[in-house]
């Protein structure tokens, strides 16, 4: 392990098809004055708002709702939450729904009792965490983001044209998550897709940073080898348990921040894509796949070592006879090949972005990146190649 | 994921060469009264001990010891522990050594206060935890057990010549580790072997059972590529940072409980060597390795489609024109020569067990089993088998 880190993660995890009888027993441990936030009609539509209205009726809780959290939550709704939270005396802010709710959840719990302007302090000025937070916990319907066990929360300010993460300490955490892969079942194919895309994305952006050879590169190859074995098995039949239990699984390992331990990490990939959103409204796994092979095709020869292991040890390409380059390649095809596969389309054009948007998102996106720090002028490119 | 499960895990976890500054902040967290556990002169000759003392006296606490705690941590020294917490109105207990002592410590703080006898209570009537405990901190200084990031408590019972372990609730974790890979640098081989084949037996008693393809058994394999990888580092050059810490990290995540997830789990290997130990007291890895390559070759036709794709994807084997037989035979002998190339003694008689002994370790085994439940008489013949 190259780097000193720490770990901690104090999220409660109940996981399966019975995990639903946990509810009751843990709202027990909370206070009276409950908000709930959710998003629209689709866990009306599954039974899951009854089922969560019973057990929060049965718990003698005061219920507050915010409803209608967007795929891309926003600031406004985050200002919302806050005040609500402060004018009902909030003991726990209950998510139900996808990472966009969970997320939009623990903006509010930050945002309620800050001092001063939440975004200004905590997306944009990353002020470390000093007021006092609401405890939030989740039950999850869609499978991606893994803020079901982390403490990050991506937010876009819409009159501001910005979508920004923050990872915030572990006491964020959601206390508890409640993870039924049954509530996934109904989710629309291109949501499924693009969460099934995000935790892939979130794989390769830890895997592909440093040249160490360590336990997180090992674990980091396992979730990806498992996710796309699963994501096979579902797109034959989005009700196989199995594939959607492991993906759902995957996902949460994918980001609970245990396969990232002592990796250097690039984020870049996310960082364009946070702009693309912002800009498009898209969802984030298509961004994510958009802009992910040109990436990789720009960067790899400045890791060629790790694409190769990529390559070999993930998508199985056979390296005899073959340059280093041409094993790299094929690794970065495969994984557009799988994009196909997930039926994701491969260019901002074909989700709505026009051209002039291009130099836009470009200069507004953040220069980070693993193996090649890449500048504005090269996102440029990028963008162009994605278009 | 074939099974419902929970997952909680509460230990902060500190990790690398710098990871001891975080003791003086911890401790300030705890109240005044600590009792220090470790084991014999080992953490005195790195100079850890003068180091830890510096600390609780600059945090101001009033030391107690308990030093002298056997790699096979008996249940004299576990009420001894007890009654020092006890008569010190101990706050926090803090373990330094490997898996034996911190086991230790987690067994002093569930028996300080209990009703009548913890020894009947916990580790053979299996009774729910329900007396006050005492904080438990480690500084780990021997890899292996994973005590460190766990709830389980291995204890020998001298006077009964049993050896059990007993799994707690995780409010029992330690709640926070300091894991400096260069503390294990001293460890004499034949521990650093032993420690190396119990994070192996860990992984092998997780991934050999029920027939699921899911998340944890592609996690199982990673860590035992990434542990094969780096034991062949170590045992080159014991100093090599990047092997040690390497395997530090995959003991932690061996038994952290994260792989096992949803998976039936199969210690019987664990079950035969506890008893092995209670009656030679050799190091708890070597008495693993002794018995698992004749327990895998008993029962691996019963579970035959896992032992292939553990040849295959653990150990390479080349699948081509064998039977399935042959594979997965191919695949246990690979296991057999990686415990070779440790150096492990591979006989019952070697690490000085007599005939006469296996019958009364055969028939105090508990009868377990993951494909295949093995009877006391089979047991017996696998004993002949290590013989």
């Amino acid at each position: 392990m190259k780097f000193d880190f720490s770990y901690y993660n104090p999220t409660k995890i109940y996981f399966g098809k019975t995990s639903m009888k946990n509810l009751e027993p843990e709202l027990e441990s909370y206070g009276k004055n409950v908000l709930l936030v959710y998003g629209k009609a689709a866990i009306k539509k599954i039974g899951l708002y009854d089922d969560v209205i019973k057990a929060l009726m049965n718990t003698k809780k005061n219920v507050t709702e915010l409803e209608g959290i967007k795929s891309n939550p926003t600031y406004d709704q985050v200002l919302e939450g806050a005040k609500l939270v402060r004018e009902n005396d909030i003991d726990l802010i209950l998510a139900v729904g996808g990472g966009s709710v969970i997320d939009c959840a623990k903006a509010i719990s930050v945002s309620a009792y800050c001092d001063g302007d939440p975004w200004q302090k905590y997306w944009v000025d990353f002020k470390p965490l000093d007021n006092e937070t609401v405890p939030v916990a989740s039950i999850l319907t869609m499978t991606g983001t893994a803020s079901e066990m982390n403490s990050g929360s991506v937010i876009t300010n819409e009159e501001k044209m910005i979508k920004e993460g923050r990872v915030f300490p572990p006491s964020v955490n959601p206390k508890f998550s409640i993870l039924n892969p049954e509530y996934t079942y109904t989710v629309p194919k291109i949501q499924m897709v693009s969460g099934i895309y995000d935790v892939m994305s979130h794989l390769c952006e830890q895997y592909f940073s440093g040249n160490d050879d360590n336990v997180s590169d090992y674990l980091l190859e396992a979730l990806m080898k498992s996710l796309i074995f699963s994501a096979r098995a579902a797109l034959k039949n989005p009700e196989d348990y199995e594939a959607r239990s492991n993906i759902m699984w995957c996902a949460t390992m994918a980001l609970n921040k245990i396969t990232g331990v002592s990796k250097e990490q690039d984020w870049q990939v996310h960082g364009i894509e946070h702009q693309i959103g912002a800009y498009t409204d898209c969802p984030h796994g298509v961004g994510l796949a958009i802009v992910s092979i040109p990436y990789y095709l720009h960067v790899y020869k400045y890791g060629i070592d790790k694409f190769v292991r990529f390559a070999t040890e993930v998508f199985c390409v056979k390296p005899d006879g073959k340059s280093k380059e041409e094993i790299a390649e094929e690794g970065i095809h495969a994984l557009e090949n799988f994009i196909k596969e997930l039926g994701i389309p491969l260019t901002l054009r074909e989700i709505g972005a026009t051209e002039d948007m291009l130099p836009k998102i470009a200069y507004s996106v953040e220069s980070g990146g693993g193996y090649k720090k890449v500048s504005q002028d090269e996102m440029l490119d990028i963008l162009k190649d994605c278009f």
